[in-house]
C-alpha cells in the first residue's frame, strides 16, 4: 500500500497549488515528488440542433495562441461536475443545455497533477448570453463532426480533453446506432 | 497579437518549473497567469506481434494508485520526440521497437501548462530488458484492443494520453483498412 508521509506547499497561487510530497511507494521505498493538487474540472461538447458541434477558440497564455477547445473549467466548492459543465457552457458560449449526458472522465497530467476532468455532451441548447471573465478571449466556432475530426487529424485541435470528447462522441454515436 | 511582458519563477523544482507571467492579451488587456513551462514529452502505444497492446500499470503518487498508461516521458535536451518514445519504451517495458510511427500530438493541460505530448505507435518489438528508475513501480499489462477499449468505457483507463492513443490507433487502423 502507498501513503503520503508529508507535504510541503511550495507555491499556493490563485489557480495552482504546488507541493513537494514524500510518499511511501508500493515497493516500500520512500521518495519525493512535485505534485499539483487540483479540485477537478468538467468539460462539455455542445451539440447544436443542426448537429454541428459548438467548439470555441480561446486565448491560452501557456501556448500564446487561440486554441480550439470545448467549454470547460474547474469545479467550484460544492458544485457537481455536471453543474460545472452547464455553468461553463453558459459562461463561455452563452448557450444553456437542457440535457447534459456523461461522456467519461480523464486524468490530464497524472505524472504531476491529480486533475480529473469529467466530460459531458450537451443537447437541447438555447441562447441565454455569454458571461466572459475580463481575461477570457473566446470565439464561438460551430463545425460539423467531420470538420472537427479533420482538425484533429491535422493537429489543429491539440487540446487533449477536446480530442477525447470528439472521439468518445463518435464511439457513443456508433454504439447508439447499433 | 499577444505577448509575454514578464515572468517571475515562483518554483523551480526537479520536474516542475512554475512561474507567474504577465501577458498582453489579443484584446489589448494585460493580465497575470500562473503557468508551468515544460520541455514536452512523448508517449508510445506498443503493438506486440500477436496484435495485443503492451500497456503498463505504474504507481502515480499524484493519484495514489497504480495507473494504466502507455510508456511515456519527458524530452531530454537534444532528443527528438521519436527518440524519447523509443527510449521510454525500453526503460519502462524492456522492449525495443524497430518501427515507430507518429500518431498525432496533444496538449495535456493547456489552461496552465505548455506540455505538448507526441504520440507514437511502436511495432516490431523485441525484448532487451527493463531499466526502471529507483522510484518507478511498473507492471506490464498486455491486452487486446477490445480489452483496452472496454477499460476506457468503464473509466478504468483514465489517463488522457493513453485513452487518446487507443482511440487514434482505432481510427488509424480503420483508415489503413479502407
Amino acid at each position: 500500500m502507498s501513503k503520503i508521509i508529508s507535504r510541503e506547499t511550495v507555491f499556493a497561487g490563485r489557480v495552482l497549488d504546488v507541493g513537494v510530497e514524500k510518499h511511501r511507494l508500493p515497493n516500500g521505498k520512500r521518495s519525493s515528488f512535485e505534485i499539483i493538487r487540483h479540485p477537478g474540472g468538467a468539460a462539455i461538447l455542445p451539440v447544436l440542433s443542426d448537429r454541428r458541434l459548438l467548439l470555441i477558440r480561446q486565448f491560452r497564455p501557456a501556448v500564446g495562441k487561440m486554441v480550439y477547445e470545448i467549454p470547460a473549467g474547474r469545479l467550484e466548492p460544492g458544485e457537481s461536475a455536471q453543474e460545472c459543465a452547464g455553468r461553463e457552457l453558459v459562461e463561455e458560449t452563452g448557450y444553456s443545455a437542457a440535457q447534459i449526458l456523461p461522456l467519461g472522465c480523464l486524468w490530464s497530467s497524472v505524472g504531476f497533477c491529480d486533475e480529473l476532468i469529467h466530460l459531458f455532451l450537451g443537447h437541447d441548447l438555447s441562447a441565454v448570453g455569454q458571461h466572459l471573465d475580463p481575461d477570457e478571449v473566446i470565439d464561438l466556432c460551430p463545425m460539423t463532426f467531420d470538420e472537427a475530426l479533420d482538425k484533429v487529424r491535422k493537429d489543429e485541435i491539440l487540446d487533449c480533453k477536446t480530442q477525447l470528447a470528439l472521439l468518445r462522441y463518435q464511439i457513443h454515436g456508433e454504439e447508439n446506432n447499433q
